[in-house]
């Protein structure tokens, strides 16, 4: 952070947990604003969360995108989006994205690349998504959580580019891959891959 | 929503307000599950927002766009992100567009366009954010509300681009809005200007 933000910083002067769910944990904080009045912030403390892009290839070499769709009970709305889940307490992030993409798609890869973090909602919520590259598909059986039900299917790039145009995708995450999928496809972006092995 | 997605859909069968606070309104819904089994699904009540994407054009021609730098409570760093904010209680989007980017900015813009629309945060809140483009600005005062603090400044695609690569950008609404920048800058995605007079 510049050295010359202090016009914009709030700082924590108090600290009430609001709310303990199931999953939603809530916060209120007091805070000292720049011109050094107070105010409160209301938010939610999240783990974390990873997205995958799982690269397919057809047999001429041009790329397929393995995504998903699910109900999402507060939109109401089947949604299309990229492989996504929260971090187990302590979880590596990679290590999250190779379970995720496993239990959702029954895929594993071979190579990995770490392709970015993006905040969804940086006006209430801790929550961060770091978004990996995956390639070296090989299928294998589906194991949904319990309660959890989803399809898979596979999409080329350019079907995915219509779909956020014309509204059928309107995940922001996927969103967000997608300009990553066209950057790294067009050689822009390029990535660093690994082989972390089994 | 195709009628052969009884598979996936969940109903909701019971509803309890969970917190109400200032800002955040949480509820829990218990759900019966595609197999008929139950489950809760706990999220926020958001009114939705507005983000707008304002142009400006050098002398030769080229675009610049109008962010902003502003301090982000809940992920603690300055955040760039294009001007947004909450709908008022009955307000019209484009209106809210309007308001915001006057607000927030100082300018006032001939020139509007609906792009579409993101949903932040599928798993845990209703909240949707209606994309705008804004060109034809003219510059006026900004009138921030009480206890905001952020910077406006200028920046070209190509930069914000940049950004977005290295980890500078991670607001995902403006990630996704750079998807929109790319694809209406290079004549793929064209939008309807409308002018909704003063």
């Amino acid at each position: 952070m510049n050295s010359d933000d202090s016009h914009l910083i709030e700082v924590m002067t108090q600290r009430e947990e609001l709310f303990r769910g199931r999953f939603l944990h809530a916060f209120r904080d007091q805070v000292r604003l720049p011109d050094g009045s107070s105010s409160d912030r209301e938010y939610l403390v999240h783990p974390g969360a990873v997205m995958v892009i799982p690269l397919l290839f057809d047999a001429d070499g041009s790329p397929r995108l393995v995504l998903e769709r699910q109900f999402r009970y507060p939109v109401g709305e089947v949604m299309i989006e990229f492989p996504a889940g929260k971090l187990d307490p302590g979880e590596d992030r990679l290590a999250c994205a190779r379970r995720e993409l496993a239990e959702e798609t029954g895929f594993v890869a071979r190579e990995w690349a770490r392709a970015g973090v993006i905040h969804p909602v940086i006006s209430y919520s801790t929550e961060f998504i770091e978004i990996w590259f995956a390639r070296g598909l090989v299928a294998g059986p589906q194991r949904l959580d319990a309660g959890e039900f989803l399809d898979v299917f596979t999409a080329t790039p350019q079907q995915l580019t219509a779909w956020c145009r014309d509204g059928a995708v309107t995940d922001a995450k996927t969103v967000a891959g997608l300009l990553w999928v066209q950057e790294v496809l067009s050689g822009a972006w390029p990535l660093e891959w690994q082989e972390p092995g089994a």
